[in-house]
């Protein structure tokens, strides 16, 4: 049995999609036993009529809501009794709960994370590594996408090797080709972190490091792992994003605009939908956090329930292959190169 | 009379490509007089048969190639008879000749404007600000994108100002609205950094500072200029590039699997011919070098005559509107805050 405790409030549609993404999911893992934290009321308002096996549920009441604007240090200080920090102690305490999921504010989650859970052994930061769309039909996880807006070389060495273990281990893809995210392809390029990284990073076995990617070739499927600071990596991720977003929107108002357009458009309507699915990230689930010692995955403020159910998955596979232990076996073998 | 050098080798579509652009921007201004560098005889072989007015062309006879791989310093040191040397020469050395434009090596332009040219009163780093388009129709400027992959906040307020007033100048834009790039929209989110720049852009009476900018809303239409380090700025732009290209590589390869596409795909030809030439950089022109002492344009490498024809605009509008003038009158205001 897996047993992951799901935080059902503090997202854009929740507590409906946390609750409905969480009925998904128990229908994929026959072993998997969820605990809801939130209202109870609510919640059991929320699952009323719907059809799951409520052998797997339970509840863990968490009455007290989370602002928008609140400091994620003040949230987790100050709310003990919301969903979100409910959930982190519950991860924290019970050794039954194997990992979190949740959709609410990014900064107390990490700090909740931090302060709460800990990290895996020889761990210096955990990281964000979300998970993009290739051209190609493949994936690529992007590492860190901000968590940590000031890393150094090592910091950027264990974040290649966690998400390496990440995409073999949850992803199934063999041998993932590691990149460093730079402004130019060749070994000297970027500034003296990036250098002093390459270098690191071409010494690591572990991982298949093929050099340096600019960012124009996120998309390209050359690449399984893109390492990263927390401030560029936030802004490649979230400008891939926008700019996908922004453009398919266009698209739309350009279809809209001319009848003869209109009719083009319904004949490629199979299509386009097509395109939108695959650009729309609530498909590939949440942004892990690489290097806690319990599992925590983050999804976006805007997940639906099919977003919920990915996210929950990939908690799922995560424990199931024990990632974490996998992840502490390589990082051990390293001394820590500025320490 | 505005008078332009032209490096006319160095970019994929060279000569051919920065010649046929020379001829369009003639064209467009009546006291424009451009001196074209590179092999005499190749350039005049392009230019038969053509017809243009041959009393505002020159030659500058130049007849080295730079190889793809040489290194920046290198160019610059040693090919003294390269297209791009000469015409860095030439612009140092010509108090007639204002501006230059090259489709070459960024970092051998880059070098050579800094070593050769110089800076305008009291500018610290010069800095690259390429033009976006924006799904409203606008234009942001990004700067810097590149040319300072390490920056201080006393930096980024320079970036600043020297790109509104670009966007001012150039492009008619009023109170541009300027934005710094950050991984969230708080005034306390980033690094040291940032928080230290949000203060010093906030104080700076001269621009209009709107806050922090999340990278997904770079093509929103809400920022006239974005200010960022140059490497996440590089991250910002070529995401951006990527992502539009790989997109509409994909529709293109979409439309092309069925026959029914095909047929939708033929209705909205006029439709997805103008989204890829609004999404073409080629349209927009290069990246201007802001901050040096003479004007510098930059085409990006892959430029055809359009793109080439763009930059030679923006030199001239640069040196017409007096930028430099301008930049340094406001930046001399300022006591440089780490000096």
């Amino acid at each position: 049995m897996i047993k992951i405790v799901l935080d059902c409030f503090g997202g854009d549609h929740s507590p409906e999609a946390n609750v409905d993404g969480a009925i998904a999911a128990l229908g994929l893992f026959d072993d998997l036993h969820l605990i809801l934290s939130g209202d109870e009321t609510a919640l059991r308002g929320c699952l009323e009529g719907k059809s799951y096996d409520s052998s797997r549920i339970e509840f863990l009441h968490a009455p007290q809501v989370i602002g928008c604007n609140e400091r994620p240090t003040d949230v987790i200080r100050l709310k003990r009794d919301s969903s979100m920090v409910k959930a982190i102690r519950l991860l924290r305490d019970d050794d039954s709960v194997a990992a979190m999921v949740s959709t609410g504010s990014t900064g107390a989650l990490v700090a909740g994370a931090l302060t709460r859970i800990g990290r895996l052994r020889g761990i210096i930061r955990p990281a964000f590594c979300p998970i993009l769309p290739t051209m190609d039909g493949g994936l690529v996880g992007v590492c860190d996408s901000g968590a940590n807006v000031e890393v150094t070389p090592e910091h950027l060495r264990q974040f290649a090797i966690m998400a390496s273990l990440y995409m073999e281990n949850v992803y199934g893809v063999s041998k993932p080709r590691v990149a460093l995210l730079n402004v130019g392809k060749e070994s000297e390029k970027g500034d003296e972190l990036r250098q002093i990284a390459y270098k690191l990073l071409t010494e690591t076995e572990e991982i298949n490091f093929v050099g340096n990617m600019e960012s124009r070739d996120l998309l390209s499927g050359k690449y399984d792992v893109v390492v990263a600071d927390g401030f560029s990596g936030n802004v490649l991720v979230k400008t891939t994003e926008g700019t996908a977003l922004e453009l398919l929107g266009k698209l739309k108002g350009e279809i809209y605009s001319k009848f003869i357009y209109k009719v083009g458009g319904a004949l490629m309507a199979p299509m386009f939908r097509r395109l939108k699915d695959f650009m729309n990230y609530q498909n590939y689930g949440g942004s892990v956090l690489l290097g806690t010692s319990k599992v925590v995955v983050k999804g976006h403020g805007s997940s639906k329930a099919t977003a919920v159910c990915k996210c929950i998955e990939q908690a799922y596979k995560m424990q199931l292959s024990d990632l974490g232990g996998k992840i502490e076996d390589v990082i051990c073998r390293y001394d820590h190169y500025e320490l």
